[in-house]
């Protein structure tokens, strides 16, 4: 017995450096672990996000396409203006459906005649001397803006007043 | 000196039980690793199946916002039958842009005249007996249908031959 205590006394340091190893690798695979649960938390919250933006992106894209029937409504109606009847009253009605559309998927238009010019919300396409208002006034809209801040469909394309030379 | 092996002799069955203690911390810690990287992986290829639903989901929602245009502009041109003029045909062109723009975020319109009704794709809105086609052929389109498939954006309402009794 006495041998046997003093064999394992002689493979005791092995086993305390096995319980070593085990401790190490314990640490390590919570460390694994650990890094994992914060990669899925991250990637959990970021999908969150991105899920939303993926949304506004998909939905500027798409209302963004219909941008053009709409211009070709305005662009109708504004050569009827002679004609009359029926038809004329209808296209109106259609081209105010399609802007409440536009507003109700956050859209909405605006009318930026005698704004100051922001280049975050216009588009300069010519300037013109205009004396009696201050410079980068606004002065004449050629297209029209839907949207606003953060979720501007397409900035309008305005016609500025000069500076004074 | 020998007394103290001896001690130590003592202690060794606590070490072995810590070290069997750390492998089966180590052992848990692994599996718990294991599973929440799967949990990971699982959660990425669910993202990536259901962002491009999403994108499918919000696309149908916004066009759908839509439709009501595009049947507006129909009842316009339906009722301008007698009347003439370039808003006629200026509104005749809008309506084929738009058709143009369904069909290009995929949903083409469908002329189902004719054709057996499909409860998949047409919506049943009255019988009439017709015996000269088969019971259930389609005898006339109250509303065209948009999309196709996995992608039918409204059904047509459709008007079916009825079964001979």
């Amino acid at each position: 017995m006495a041998e046997q205590e003093t064999d394992t006394t002689d493979t005791a340091p092995p086993v305390e450096e096995a319980l070593e190893q085990a401790r190490q690798k314990a640490a390590e695979l919570e460390d694994n672990w650990r890094r994992t649960a914060a990669e899925l938390d991250n990637f959990r919250k970021r999908v969150a996000r991105e899920s939303s933006r993926q949304r506004d992106t998909e939905r500027a894209l798409v209302t963004a396409g219909w941008l053009p029937v709409v211009d070709n409504l305005e662009l109708a109606l504004e050569h009827a203006d002679g004609e009359d009847g029926a038809i004329v009253e209808g296209v109106r009605a259609v081209r105010d459906q399609a802007l409440a559309v536009l507003a109700g998927l956050g859209y909405p238009r605006f009318d930026d005649e005698g704004k100051p010019f922001d280049p975050a919300l216009h588009e300069a396409v010519g300037t013109t001397p205009r004396p009696e208002v201050p410079p980068g006034t606004i002065v004449h809209v050629v297209r029209p803006r839907y949207g606003d801040g953060e979720r501007v469909l397409r900035p309008a394309a305005v016609v500025v007043a000069a500076k004074e030379s």
